[in-house]
């Protein structure tokens, strides 16, 4: 993949400075606000207030997911790395994309909000790439990352600007959209060759543990990916209360159903891998809105369970009979709780918490978070299709040493290596 | 398990709900208190003032903690996954717990604070599971926290409102509590058929790195769990100043020491991942008082010396005299620390840095913190003792495969397939 | 090294303390600006302003640094343990060379800024750790502590206020200096012996992927790193800014070239790991300058591909030739970016972006920070060389087990257990 690789990544950075030289400014609030109007609180106050969360966002994006998918045991390279390569080029490209549009192909200005909104703008491909992992080359995720931001984008635009949607943790523009634009992708690109599986599909001690840093740092940040571009005051802290709590029950559900659908009774590490996030996802789109705390553990029970449900009964039926290969369940972790966080909302809006969003509205912005990512998806799926990006033969799926030099010894060539060398020097010992 | 564990765990978190409808409701001020008092800074200033503290407090129970126990070599997924269990249902439960207690059975209302607070109870949880880690049942932890609690927050009311205490970092009534509670649950469950150790109980050498990522973590944002409550201004700066100082002054002692303790002069990593933290523990009761930086030096020099002998001498002693298995050695990093946190404020007092807490009230805070932790544990752990929790056979003790489904293959059996598979391939390859 | 390194620890510890004892007090403005300035905003909001950044500094110097060198597969234990180990040290040190340096001798404040600063002196330490990483004992990186950070103050002291540059984020500083001390150690430390290689400098797979922690951790919070002490305001808001995205421009770069490079087009764990970082070294001196967001992307797009080349064909270079082993190649991580950052900021200001500091004060600190690392390193270089220090035979180089107890039983030798347990039971399974 040597030229090509290499070409398209060095010509998308000479486009990204080309377009930042053309079109980016810092914010110009900051250069003249203290002089003009000493009296009001400088941006900047603003900027240093929401900075700590943006960088707990900042941690979910490259350790949060860039871990969670280093369960599998051969592919941790690139989940990690690829990750890293995705958000890194999505966070540019997003800037550029959504700056254009809020100011109609005006220079835009980068604030604190533009970076914390580039972050998120990558969350969305990255789960997309977690339906596809193990099964696409480095080359087809920077296609896929240019044209799902851009889609990403109008969709975003649609929901806030047109229909005034409300969706704070962006569980509908962002998770749902995110998995329904990877499920499209991963139909698209579906593999007959591995419907039996994979001997690499699978983890090993050791990844698992690894996989378990990536869930507890989106865990734990999750009130912070929920609120960092709340109103201040009420409507952030709620947002905060709310996903704790939510949370916090999911991971109670998820345990006791994830025990509970296996005869041994046993807990599954991909559950709790993931399952126990789905209660951060489910109440994000009503997570600012007086809903109280005991309706946000409802809706992350509720969506704890839907999820463990999904991986036991879905996943499966999805592979084999629909014909749609999703690695990580990025179906049962984004897909059907970011439904149920649109879902919640109505419901929170029928109930009266809000009138500032209607019904419709909601369920508007639903429906073009669902329907723009499934065109987009197959629309990229097809492109991504073109055999000209290096996609990998079914046999080198979910192993990294396709595209990365792995060390030449691994811990059970060591093994090998270091048992025959005991092996010979037995008898002198003994 | 599957029933049991399963039934109890939704059970408990619908009475979560439950009592949540019932009691929480959000802070009240945060819904007025811009219409009503617009030149005082509202409710929601102190919010996202006392976030990020919450945050690096946040990741010390759940990374830290979590990863902290992952030392040993079969039993990562149970560490890092029932320290996720445990502390999901904690924070629900002390929120409940403590809220009753401080409104006398009205309804409560949840700040940061609140927060701030739930996260500490599941501490003194997370730290009593330490002692009994790898010989107990997810059942049998789901009941210590709900017990272990609920004593916690009579114990924590009684310091506090009572007895009028100081004790801004939880020396006594989190550390010392948890510890003391653990080793008496211990000592019950004390089981005579690991007297001669477990061929399990011991760590490989990556278990230790990942053991290492709990310790960074919890010893980076101790001065943050010493400082989260305490007074703005100085009593939170000399909180923050005193404990940082007291830590890196432990850091250099536990490394002598555990240098000194061995004939060989080698460095043991359990006193890396461990004592290094002593420092951290011991200054918090006194971390807020006008103590100086080289007096916090002090005592977290020696908290780090008492916490590597207590692992190399006390430990032993323990399992053996004592017949108190335990297992993290929770008795070296909180409880004797602890102990000499509560001593470091008497001294403290005695030299005339403070005047509101007496020495009397702190000497009462710390007697009552062991002596509810060591009948409270008592009680519980003859709760636990009954045979209906699913509590491991002394042959499975240490083991994730009892309650989790572990890996088909893990590293090592990967690598006897793929020796087998290279010792057939190699006469053709040659 | 049982007693050598003790008592030189223990020594060290009590100098801290009697020194702090002599000379460190609270911040004065903290007990009193209450009562006389109410209006003001006291000093105690600024210190829980910086707080957020502070944590993200201390994340990066105790994970970021620790686990990126736990590349090694068998040396995880040092990398991660000593790497505290100095930086506790470093940091009480640091606190008393730059408080007496800045008051002349008298008793000095600590306040948030000063452990901000505590802190970044010891990322000089750490980077020249890295250069010799493996081949040095710890009574060596003690010493190289106590001698660096003396060094490293007053090179700081000359650079800030006798020729007035400007180094917000300490690419010369830190970065190059660091770098160039640690090569003139390292230089001076050379084993022939080594000169084809050791069987333990290589990395096994899991170990490139703990090194990953480091990796993303480092990266994620080099915006604090970089904006921590900058002026409150446009300064502080721009270094957040510009490192941000050069950051971004460096990852895409540094996976094109690391692809390029390598005749089979394969991406290297090396460049990912340390290159992708580059980009936040280069772009530390003139991130608070007016240069434009396309600018750092063009400064983090150069100092990628100059890493990576650096990686390619400099370290190999220095090893052979200039018999220079850098085991970390930090040249290529804070050397050649830390250059590339000075001479940035002269560019920037012929730019016209900055009268404050001319071109010729920049020039003279980064001319100081190269001389003085350089001269500083080689007297240190030669003390380090006298033959009592414990230093490692050529045999135990990059070996844990030299210092520390490791496992009885590693994962491989478990492997090898369990397989031949296994072989002697399938007779009987069969």
């Amino acid at each position: 993949m040597r030229f090509k690789f290499s070409l398209m990544a060095i010509g998308l950075e000479v486009a990204m400075i080309v377009l930042f030289r053309l079109f980016a400014q810092y914010e110009v609030a900051q250069n003249t606000s203290r002089q003009l109007t000493a009296t009001q609180p400088p941006k900047t106050d603003s900027f240093l207030r929401l900075y700590p969360l943006f960088q707990d966002v900042h941690v979910m994006i490259f350790v949060g997911f860039g871990f969670l998918m280093t369960f599998l045991k051969k592919y941790g390279f690139s989940s990690v790395g690829i990750n890293l390569l995705i958000a890194a080029l999505g966070l540019q490209w997003a800037t550029i994309v959504r700056g254009l549009l809020h100011t109609r192909g005006q220079k835009f200005h980068i604030g604190i909000k533009e970076m914390i909104n580039a972050d998120f703008s990558t969350a969305a491909v990255l789960i997309s790439f977690g339906a596809v992992l193990g099964k696409t080359s480095p080359i087809q995720m920077l296609l896929m990352t240019i044209l799902e931001i851009a889609v990403f984008a109008a969709n975003e635009f649609l929901v806030a600007e047109i229909f005034m949607a409300s969706d704070i943790g962006a569980s509908m523009t962002i998770h749902a959209f995110g998995a329904y634009f990877g499920l499209a992708v991963a139909g698209i690109l579906y593999r007959s060759g591995l419907r039996q599986g994979h001997k690499n599909e699978e983890s090993v001690y050791h990844s698992d543990l690894f996989a378990m840093i990536g869930t507890l740092f989106l865990w734990i940040f999750w009130p912070s990916f929920n609120s960092a571009i709340a109103e201040p005051g009420d409507d952030q802290y709620r947002a905060i209360v709310n996903t704790y709590f939510s949370l916090a029950a999911c991971v109670i559900t998820v345990y006791a159903v994830s025990s509970l659908v296996r005869q041994c009774g046993k807990l599954n590490m991909v559950h709790i891998q993931n399952a126990t996030l789905a209660g951060g996802v489910a109440v994000g789109t009503c997570a600012n809105m007086d809903i109280q705390p005991y309706v946000a553990m409802i809706i992350g029970s509720i969506a704890g369970l839907i999820s463990v449900l999904g991986y036991k009964f879905l996943t499966p039926f999805f592979a084999t009979t629909l014909r749609i290969h999703d690695t990580c369940g990025v179906h049962n972790l984004h897909g059907l709780p970011g439904v149920i966080g649109g879902l919640a909302s109505i419901a929170a809006i029928a109930g009266g918490v809000s009138t500032t969003p209607t019904m419709a509205m909601q369920a508007a912005a639903l429906g073009s978070s669902i329907g723009t990512a499934v065109v987009g998806g197959l629309v990229t799926g097809l492109i991504l299709k073109i055999p000209f990006w290096e996609q990998p033969h079914d046999k080198y799926c979910y192993d990294d040493s396709v595209y990365w030099e792995v060390p030449r010894l691994r811990e059970y060539e060591i093994n090998i290596h270091e048992y025959e060398d005991q092996k010979q020097l037995e008898p002198q010992i003994q």
